[in-house]
This record gives structure tokens, sequence and C-alpha cells, in this order.
């Protein structure tokens, strides 16, 4: 290939975008990306970017606010300075749940971010496990969209867990639940919610059986915890003999693993798309990296090689 | 109001654009829609449209392309005829279900219709359940999203049934089921499905209990009843004492009314936003009509009033 | 050339697209394109397009809608899986004649369609023999507009015809008609027509001379034949010793081709810009193939070389 | 109407703007358009337009380009100044003979300017007999395009010729002369033309007979007059008694009026959309204003009345 | 007027948007403006918008990119619900100096925040002194730019200084430092500066005198206070004998406010464009209200009369 | 580089687009850009564009109209050709200094321009100290942006003038005045203008000191130099020994040269952006050529190379 692939880091997850970079080998491109001191967020991209084939990494977790209008400013800068192609890294896609209106007069703030970042400069968009697979279709350029199902999936598997049911926390979650039941061979329950208002969820009943069971709760991510737990204590007092929680993005809002750590769950499997601080690491809870797979769908876009093969 | 409300109404579905038209007392908007000798469709309107408030009822249900394709140049005629605001009311949006890709390499067909809507003029959309809720975000103009479960509900509960559970077809179904079983207070059950290929599907577990309950399987549409009649077999196998299905939209693939006749569902509940053949009015199968609903979103739209207030 | 060139294939005209295929020795790219049991086009690309140079091959002939959308969609599919350009190869291009209004309020499809293959994906649009020049115009995408008259040309030339007139069968096929008569070193007459409605037209007088000639009856379409059969009578009753008809675009409305079997036009010349059935092919319907043009103009787009001098 | 209308006048063509301003009893709005001492165009609208419904009328006759950039930049004025509404009054569209291309790497200057015009600000077009009617399609606001025949038409009955032929000067004229003709119940003739090179045109034929015949030759422009007098001249050599030339838009390039003066036409038909000098309004030169026309026309539009009537 | 006027008001300055709605005697929207438990805004205008004139009051002021999404989401659920025209009210434009580039690969996000508030659904701004007047251009839908010096100039007259003069605190202030000084009829003095690099200023020089005088130090915005402090400092030890700052946004980045206090400055004069915190009202700081400026400027925006009149 | 690199010129300057294309040793593309009898501008590219890198050199100066349209025709016949890039090479960018309204309701023509030239085709803009650096983000298209400050530093520098002083000859200027004198290490005078009406100006003070100086009187352009010489009068009579004119665009509006000629300026250095008939080269007008920065900066851009560095 001519043109140069090179990749920047907004200050979403410096970690994993080092680990990206590690990966492919390719230094991390140069850029200052700061505060001014009226709290504006300033850019300034270092290396030339002229004809290259540009690739920014920033997942939009929290600060959501604040990741989004950084990586829309670099994409700005990128566009500007007459990159080729400009690639939006957005590991996590923040506002995803905000993907449809749920009362009138509501915004629709997962298709008002695609519209943000694409009027910003993206060329193209690579993502994983977005809340709704729906969302793809709110962007008009490409969307690569992987799954961390497999990398979960390897998980599990290697734990040798016998009698395992796969469990999906509300009835979004069956689709995914499904899947990753026919993958690991496994029998599905459902948990069956009642929301009476957004954030709160209580469980008003399952279908399925647990009994005897080590319960694996899949959902695409895990925010307060709340629910999570709610649902494990839910379905150990049905029977689960344990609770596994697995989740590609942990959000853990409100220092969730406080709460995480005081729960009967006895493992939490996330990965690495948003950033934790060090004292969300506890014992019970293992990030799987997404570095790999990133870096690697990165290297096939770049060379126009299949990037669905990845994920298959 | 001084504007104009306007109503015109392609092939897809007369008999409805009429009766919305009788509804509102508002005749019909003249209009010569056909063929040429070639096949290309023809449209020419009549009525003056300059500065008023124009409404285009069409379904874009089979035959899909035909019907979108009608709808497109009507739009296009309005735009260009100076109409002032042009809504696409379409009760039934066709491609719906193609609103994400399931492999490399598809369309998403759900969000081109879309934009070629848009492009073609629309500034509103009506619409009635639609497949998938984000749908609503692939549109960037406003969309006035109804839904007939209120409808189909009133119904259901004037059947005065004991021993009622709500059935999801699939996984996929659950959300909607679980709100009619909330709104009927009656318990879910959800079948578990596995889709060897698309278009494909066979009924693989359920979860949730239907022995001696009268099941009502619901759905956003019938397709082919191929899924559904599987869906009640397996049912009544399973001890339910009768099933009924109800669905939105009567897509009736490959008169699917033939094989609903001899199934062993016991009534099939739809509405009219897709036009039923004659022939395909069987006894057991009821339409009840959107029509009221319609046109009382219309003159909402065109009154400036709350339309969400209408289906809650 | 590095990037690829992959041609993909519609259904509105397979062979043609074949023939293209075989010329440039490359096999069409594999693509799955269906109907969904409810009639919706389904479409999937099989063969990768990352980064490609894509052509897709569909003329817009009937089913005109039919066949419009499944261009749509397949270009929406080609423009999500990051082709890196995308050409409309639409040999016939559908609603060409509703390039203007002759009526209030009526749309202007021939640009709609502009409008809509530029929303789906199109970059580039390679076609033949529009039946208006400006339509070109309508596009802000660039286009190749090939012309089939060198090889009409060709064809009538080699027939060796003495004292042959070129006929204009209306006032708007002057401009092609005397192109041609320069083209052949023939004299020029033409028809007026009076139209009470639009698919009808009368012959109302001519002028020029035909008397003793063989006389070639040029357009750029025959549509039903009605017109086309009703100008040679009227040529034949004006002394013409002989009628052959010419024409790109073989539209066979309502199998014009009984119609011109029974007719006194001795000879039928056409392209294979639209596919025939067999039952149209009788004896007197000669077919010119634009497979090697279209071919060529593939070739000479894919490596950036003048397309212009393909037709002088 | 509550909306004031408001009609500002670029520099193109005073005399016209001040007579449809008299006409509809609404002064002129007030504004300033000059040059600033470096040549560019200065525009400074007084009046308020906020909300209002603007007209702003400018030809894009010579010196075009001029003409061209202070419409625009008129209409970028209205647009920063909140009009409501803003109609591009162009009674005569420049560039409308480049409204295809006749060799490549041309430009289609006429939709250039579509684009130009509806990127600066304008919501709807208002024109009268544009060289080629597809470039209505250029457009993708609504176009009102009026038709100076029956003006032009009433005149030249009202002058009682007997014998009286329409000659199409040239093949692409053909179809406005057939309609003139049909109107006016008088036969038709048409001049075949060769055309070397661009601006270069030679008689080289004639279909149709005019001996005896008052010739009236019908364009839709008169640019140097000197194909029309080419024209004229070829007529009387073929046995014409007489040839009056009619065209809507006096585009009189290179002081053609000394050569209309001195040549053996006996009539000119023009109208105002293009302003003369006085040099130019020689005898045998008579302007039919369209200045009641296209106030008519306005009033329509303002007040949301079908405009197609007004020229049936 | 019959469309309804409504004010909502995002987070940024509850305060301003509360004296506007008390001055225009409106009370403002209805709408919850919150943060999910992740940290995503959450917006629900709960007062029905259905084609009303809505104005969104928002500064992006500190914390900026917060304040500059909530906005965007804002608007994206009043173009959602189907507001007639929609102005983002914005008192402090953020970024406002990031308005070129200083450095190559900068972004330019002046204009990225245009372009997002564009795209997210504003038809208007309303706006109080912008950094640089060229900020308007980066609009392609109107700007009301408001200016808050007459304000700040009748306070300063009120003040009764005798010996007053008007300070440009760097060159690119020059212009305003010049037009307050023709309005206030005192003589110019202009700071001379160094920037080493961004943020970072020295005064390296002074053109005008000071001696003896009132030096009114006149900038758009004090952001952290250290160049207004450094340029009283020179102004004193150049002669001044008192020094007075003013500016209409008080930015006061890094708790300037004890800087201010601490400083020789005898008088700091801002308006409420930007709220500040109860321990920045130290008694050397006056606000002037911008409330009944923006409250009348918004009712005539909504009985379309001019705005510019409101500040010569 | 396998793309071709072709230089196209527009009329604007000739003799600088041959002077650069000298400089690159690439002749320039051959185009036949004209007037039609009409006074329309007649554009055909005769080299072939297809996958070229096109530049098409044209300054927007007087006739400025003119030349904008042409630039702007010659951009739509290098899309329509199919051009792979497009850079709008504008070394004087006419409008720049309406950039900003100065009154209610003018047009904000620089944003007009930057419009127009990119809906007609242009991918990047390659110009010279634009008015107002602002300006830059009226594109959305990534715009290089080079200094002739470096060019006119070497020149005032060899001149090895002692006791200069850099003179902003307004308020605007300082800017570019103060980094000259930076580059220099010369002291800063500034001129205070008052401006009763736009293109009238008087010199109301000054700040800083010229006594004894050699006074270079630097500004972007120079209009009629009428403000020059007003300036330079100023100067004089307040004791500066000498001044020099320095500015990168010659506008010299109503034949600037003989009231500089006749002015106390003893020496104008401007650059060639803006070509000047032979009678403006009186002997103290010296012109620096942009030639070699220009053809430098194309090569940069062809080769994907840092521009920047350039002007440093």
């Amino acid at each position: 290939m001519q043109q140069e692939l090179l990749i920047f880091s907004g200050r979403g997850n410096s970690k994993l975008s080092q680990d990206i970079s590690d990966r492919l080998n390719i230094p991390l491109g140069d850029a200052i990306v700061n505060e001014y001191k009226d709290g504006e967020t300033s850019v300034q991209l270092r290396s030339d970017v002229r004809g290259a084939d540009v690739y920014i990494i920033q997942p939009t977790c929290a600060p959501v606010n604040q990741n989004l209008v950084e990586l829309l400013i670099m994409l700005d800068a990128a566009k500007r300075a007459s990159a080729k192609q400009i690639t939006a890294v957005i590991p996590y896609y923040g506002y995803a749940r905000q993907e449809r209106k749920t009362a009138p007069r509501e915004p629709i703030s997962a298709k008002l971010v695609a519209n943000l970042v694409t009027v910003a400069g993206a060329n193209r968009i690579l993502t994983i496990d977005l809340h709704a697979p729906a969302i793809e279709g709110f962007f008009d350029i490409p969307v690569d969209h992987l799954r961390a199902e497999p990398l979960l999936a390897d998980r599990i598997r290697s734990l040798n867990l016998s009698n395992m049911v796969i469990v999906a926390p509300d009835e979004g979650a069956v689709d995914r639940a499904a899947k990753m039941g026919e993958r690991l061979n496994a029998p599905l329950a459902i948990l069956l919610k009642h929301r009476p208002r957004p954030d709160v969820a209580e469980v008003r009943g399952m279908v399925g059986e647990v009994r005897g069971c080590v319960a694996i709760l899949l959902d695409d991510l895990i925010s307060t915890g709340g629910t999570t737990i709610q649902a494990a204590e839910f379905l150990l007092r049905n029977g689960a003999k344990d609770v596994i929680a697995a989740a590609t993005h942990p959000v853990f809002a409100n220092i969730a693993w406080t709460r995480l750590a005081q729960s009967p769950i006895s493992h939490v499997l996330v990965t690495d798309t948003i950033p934790l601080p060090k004292e969300a690491l506890i014992d019970k809870v293992e990030v799987c990296s997404v570095a790999p797979l990133l870096a690697e769908a990165i290297l096939r876009i770049h060379q126009h090689r299949s990037v669905s093969a990845l994920f298959r």
C-alpha cells in the first residue's frame, strides 16, 4: 500500500490506543490534545496527515460529551489537514441507548451523534457491539461493526463450566443471548422486566430454567451494575448455583465496581473498549482486550481486505 | 388554519385512503396515477397544491417496488408543484425488516428507503408500527410513529378470553408482546427460533407456559403465515387450548390466507394498513381499521396538535 | 491498475452483463439478487468489494420500478461494503421521456431517478443514447454518455441501400436523424405529429420527400411500435418503396413484435440495451450488440482513458 | 396574505422591474446595488425583508457573468436577512444553451447556474421560455416556467397576415414552431442546418413550402441575428414574399440591430425580457412587454394560486 | 402572530433564561434536561412544540463541551418534535477564538461548532459579540448578531469619568476599542503583544498615551484575567491613574476573580452572557444584564421586525 | 505518483500560470476558454483529465465577476470530465473584504464565493494572503493558505533600510504589521481611521512614532491607492523621512498607478497574484513573483507533502 496508515488517539482510552499501536507496530501519530485555560478542547495534529489513511481512536464513554467533542475536533483537524480517508474508531459508541424515542419530544441522540461524526469529517466508522444494530443504518458512510462475542465466548468456554445457562437480563437482550447460547451450545433463560421509568427496571418474572446451573448473564454493557446485580439475585433465589456476568462494555457508572464487589456475582467478564480506573479492577473483574481485534480490523481496512471475516 | 389540507392517494391502498378521506370529510385530491404503455408510472396532480399542506397516502406493501416508486414520483410532483409541506403517509413501511445487516455486503434497505423518500420531497413521515423502532432515527425529518397496539388490545379485550397468554413468536417480538401483556394484564411466553438462513426459521424451544391457555400470538406482521402456523402448532402441541394470531400488518405473502384457513389458528386479527384481496377475507380473518387513527393523526398534524397523545 | 475491477449484474439484462463480462474476460461478481417471500428485493454481494472499482449493470427497462429499485439496493449494498468507486451502468435509462413537465403538477421523473441513483451511492453513470441529452445535466456526478449511432450507421451502411432517406418520425427526433443523415450522406424527411394527449400521436404531415426511396425511420426507442408503424404506413402511402425502422432501445411495450410482424416495415434494427424475449426475435428484427461498446467504455473508465474517443 | 410581498431589482433590467412594480402597485424594494471601486459588486437591501415573500428580478443577459453574480449576491443578502421565501425571477436565463455537452470535457453551464442560484439562497425560480425545457429539471426547487408564446401569437394574429407559414430556423426549434403553427392554424416549414462548429451554422436545406407566403421565423431568441438573417435570405430565395422574425429573448449580440436593419426581414417581434439600448429600437423592431405576465405570476405565487393557468 | 413563541433553557445559564422569560412574560417551556446515570445527557421537551417558533437558550461557556452537546441534543429533540422554526440563542459562543488556524493541522473549531449546530437542527442563530465577526459567515442560516457595546457604553458614560482613554489590550481588539472610542468620544491607546505560544501573551509596547487618564481596557471577553491584569499593570506603570476593565463575556477561567480581586484594576464591567458563581461577584465586578436585549431581539425575530435597529 | 498532475489556466492571470508551469516544467493543460458571441463564457478542456490531479489557476481579481464565473465553469467542466481531485488555485481571492456584515441586510460575499466554488466542484483551495484569515473557515474542504510575508520580508530586508518602522494603515492591519515587525525586528506604528461610509476612510490619528524613519506601509492589498497615499502623506507630515508601500495584492483599481506615480511614496512593493497592465509597471512599482511559491505548493500537494513548511 502506498498511502500511509496513521493512528491518532483521543484521550478517551489511551491505553487501548497504545495497545493497538503496539500490536500494529506503528507508533501513535503525534497529536496535542488538551484544554485551553477556559476549558475548550485544543487539538493539533503534529504528524503530517496529507494524503494519509487516518484512524482516530476514541470511545465516547464518560465523560461522554467531552470525549465526543474531542473526537469531532480531531476529525475536523484531520479533514482540514487533507487526510485522504478518516476512520473514526469508536470502540464504545456512547448514546447508543438513545436510538429511538421512548416518549414524545425526545431526541434520537444516537442518530444525532452519527450526523455529528459525519459532518465533522469521518469517512468511515469502526465500532464494536452497538447497543442496537440498526445504528449502523444511522450512517450513510460505511460502518465496520465488529462483534466481541467470539472473544467472550472463547473466554467462557475456557472456564469449562458444566451446566451452563445463558441468561438474557431483559427482553432486548434475548437476541444476543440466543446467539451466544447457540455458539456455546447452552440453553437460554430470559428475565422479564418492568420499567416504570427510564433508568429504573424491575424483574417481574423469568422464562426458562436456571435451577442448578451456572447462569451467564449476558448483556452488551454493564452500567451502574444495579440491574445486573438485581438479576443475579433473582437467579440465585431461583436456584442458580452461580452467576457470572459478561458484557462487552464496562460502563461502570457510579463506581459500579463497589456494588459488584459486594454482590453475589462471582465473576465479571468485560472488554477494554472503555478504560477502567485502577480501583475498578477488583478481583472478580476480568478484562479481555479488544486491541488485537481492532488492530486486525484497522489493518484489513487499510489493505482493503474483508473485515467481516474477522468475527465469524 | 389558513393552509389547505389536501390528501392524495397512491394505488397502494385506495380503500384506506378513501376511508380516511370520509372520516375527515375532505375529498381525496384529484390525481391521475397510472402507467404509460411501457410500464413507467405516470402521475399528474390535478388539484392545485400550491402552498397547501399535502398528505400522500401510500403503504409500500406488495408490489413493494411499484408502490415505493409511485410514492416517490408523487412526492416529486407535489414538491415541484410548490406544496408547502408534504407528509408521506406510509401505513406499512416496506423493507422495514432490512434495517440492519445480517451478513456482510448486504444493503440496509430500510435506510435506503428513508433516504429515497426524503430526497424525493417528503418533509415528514406518518407511519404505523415500524418493524424496528430505530427506523425512526433513519430519518432527519420528523416522523410521527403511531401504534396500532391500543386498537388490537381493545379488540382482544372485547373477546373476553379467560386464561389468556401473550406469545412472542420469536426473540425479536418479546418487547412488543411484553407491552401487550402489561396492557392486557396477561402472562407472557416466548418462542425461541433457530434461523438456518433468512426467510427460514424453526421453533427450537419455548420459555413460559401455555398449557390450558388461549395463546395470543402477537407480531407486527404476518408474512407467508408459515412461521405463525408453525408457532401455533407448537403451542397446541404444548397444551394451548386455542391460538389467536394478532398482527398490525397483513402482508399475507404467497396467498397466506389459504394456509391460514387450513391451520389450527382459530382467529386472525389484523388491521387494514395493507389492502387484502377479497379471497383473503376468509371467516377467521378479522380486520380492524386504522383509518380513524390516521385521520385523527393527519388532522392533528395539520393543526399542530400533539400526535403522541393519540396512542397512549 | 491496482484497484480491482468488479462487475455486478442486476436482473434487468443478464445476457448483456454476461456478454460484457466475457468481452472483458472478467467473471461477473458473485451476488445474490432475489426476492424475499413478501416480494421485497433481496441483495447480497458475495464477492468482496472493499476498495474496488465496481460497475453495476442494470437497464431500467420494464419492469421499470422493479429494475430501478433493484439497482438502488445494489448501489446501497456496494456503498456500505466500502467500494471505492461505484458506476451505475444503465444501458437504457427508464423514465427518460419524463424529462420535463408537459402539464402542470407533473413530476420530472427523469430528474427524480437521477437524484435517487445518486443518493443510493453511485459515483458515476455510464449510459447509452439518453432520450434527451439534457438528462446528463440532471446529475452532478460524471456521466459517460455513449452513442449507439455509429453502430447502427455501420449496420445500415452494410445494407448497401440505394436511394436512402433518413426519416425523423416526429419533431423531437429531427436532431438525431439529421446527424445520421450527415453520417450516411443521405437526405432527411420529417414527419409532423399532432398529440391530442400523451401516448397518442397522429401524423399530420411531412416535410421532405420519400417517393421512390428506402426510408430509414430513426428514433431512440420503439415503444409499442404503434407510432412507428403508423409512420411507416404514411411513408409508403407517400411513395416510399421500403421502410426500415432503426432504434437504439427496443422497449417493445405490449408485445410490440406481433404488431411489427404484421406491419409493412421490412426490417427492424435495434440493440440489446433491453433484453428481448425469444418470441420478439422475429425474422425482421435484428439486434446489434452494445456489449463491445460498454466493455470498452468500462475498461477505459477503469484505466482513466478517454471515453469520448469511443463514439466519434 | 399576512406575509409582505417585496420586489427587488438587480441592474439587469431595471425598466422591466419598474413596469412589474407599477403593474402590481407595489414600489420596488429599496436596495443599493453597486460596485466597489475595485469592481466587486456591492449590495445592501435597505428595506427590511424579515419574514417577507421576496422576489428578486434579474435576467442573466449580457453582461451575463456580471448579472449572474449580482443575482447571487442579492440572494445571499436576502437569505441572511431572514426572508421567508425568495424567488429568483429570471426572465431570461443565460447559459441556457449550454444545457448539454456537445463535445467532451465541456461544462453543462446551465446546470451549474441552477446549482449556484440554489446554493445562494433561492427557494423558487420564475422564468420565461427556457431555451430547453429540461432545464426545469436542473432544479430541485420549484420552477414556474412561463411561456411568451400566447403573447407573441396574439400580436402575430393581430397583423392579419394571409398566407402565413411558421418557420423553424433549425431542427431544435421545430417543437416550438409546431406549437405556434397549431395555435395560429398555419403550416410549418423547417430549415435544416449544418454546424461545422459552435456559433456557426449554415442552412443546408428546407422541408416544407414557403413560396408566396409570409414566413414567420420563430425562435426562442435572436443572438447576433446572423442565422436569422441567413434564414430569411434563404426563405426569400425560395419564394417567400415576406419574412417576419419573432422571438422571446432579444439577445441582440454584437449590435445585432444594425444587421437586422439592413436585412430583408420586414419586422422583428420580441419581448422585453432583455433590455434593449435605445439604438436597438429601430423601426422594424417591436417589443411586447412581459411585465403584465410576470406581475400576474408573482401575485399568483404570492397568493398560492395556480400559475399554469396563466399561459394556457 | 399565530405561531406560538416557546423558550427553552439549557443548563448553561438558567438565570439569564429566566430573566428573558420574565421580561417577555412568557414562562419557560417545560423541559427535562438531565444526565442518565452513565453521564449521557437526557432531554425531553414536555411542552408541545409542534408548529411553534422555538428558542433554545444556551451559552456554550464552561463546561463548554457539556453545554454544547446539551444544546445539540435539545435542537435534535425540537426538530424531531416538529417545531416550525428553531433559533439557537447562544449568548456566548464558545470556541469562537478557534476561528482560524494559527498552526498547521489545527481544527477550525468555531466552524465545526457552526456545522454541528446547523446539522442538529437550528434554523437561526441569535448571539452576542462574537469574538470574530467573520464567524457570522461560518453559517448559511441567518445569524442575528447583537452587540453589547451600547450597554457597556451607557454604563461607562454614567460613571462620568473625566480624562478617559479607551485601551485595546492587543492588536485584535483595536477595532472594537476604536468604535467604543468614537461612541464615547474618547482617545485610543493600543497595547502590542508578543505571543510566544497560544494562551501566553506579553505586552511588548504601547501606541498612544494614557498618562493621567482613566484607562478603559476593552475586550470581548476576560478569560483567566491574566492578560487583563498584565495590561492594567503596564498601563499604571505608564502613568494611567486608574484602570477599569470592560468586557462582554466574563469567561473567568481558573477562578479569575481571585486574581482580579488582588489586581490594581478598580472596576470590572461585564454582562451576564455567562453565569458567574456567587464567589465571583466580588465588589469590583459589576454585571450588566443582556436579558432585556435578548428578550427584545427574540420578540422582534418572532414578529419579523428588524433586529439590527436594536443595537445601533 | 501515478496520478497525472494537470494545470489549467483561466484568463485571470495567464502570465502567472505560465510561470508556474515553467517552474514545474509541466506544460499548461490545453483548454479553450473564450466567449460566445452573446458574451457567455465558453470552456472546453481539450486535455483529458480523467483520473488526474487537476489545478485550475484563476485569481478572482477584476473583472471579478467575469473571472469568478470563468473559474466556476472550468471547475464544472473538470468535475464532469472525471478529474480525480480538483484544486482551485486562487492567488487573489476576490470579495475577501466582504467577509462580514458591516450593516444589516448585507451579503457575506466572501462566504457566498466559498459556497459557489465548492458547489461547482473544487475539492481543495490554494490561495495566498486572504484578507481575513477566518475565510479559511468558510470552507469545509481543505484550504492551503500560503503567506507572501516571507517573500516581501526578504525583499525589504535586502533594501538594507536603517531606521525602519512598520506601519499598519488601519486597525485591521495591525496583526499583519505586527508579525512583519517581529520578522524584521522593526517597531510598529498604527494609523487610526474613521470610516464615514464604505470605500471612504480618513486618518484620524496615529499611535506610535515615525519621525525620522523609513515607514513601511504594509497591507494585504492596495486598491485605488487612495488610502495608501493619504496614509503616506500623513506619515510624511508627521516626520517620516521616506514611505515605502508593500502589499501582496496589487488590486490597483481606477488606474491606481497614475495616482501612485504622483504620490510621495518612493517605492511600491507588490506580488504578481494579480496581473498588472504594462502601464502600471511604473518605475517605483516592483513586483515579486509568487510563481515559485505556488509551484512548490502545487508540487507538495500533489505529492502529499507538508505545505505549511513552505511559509514558516
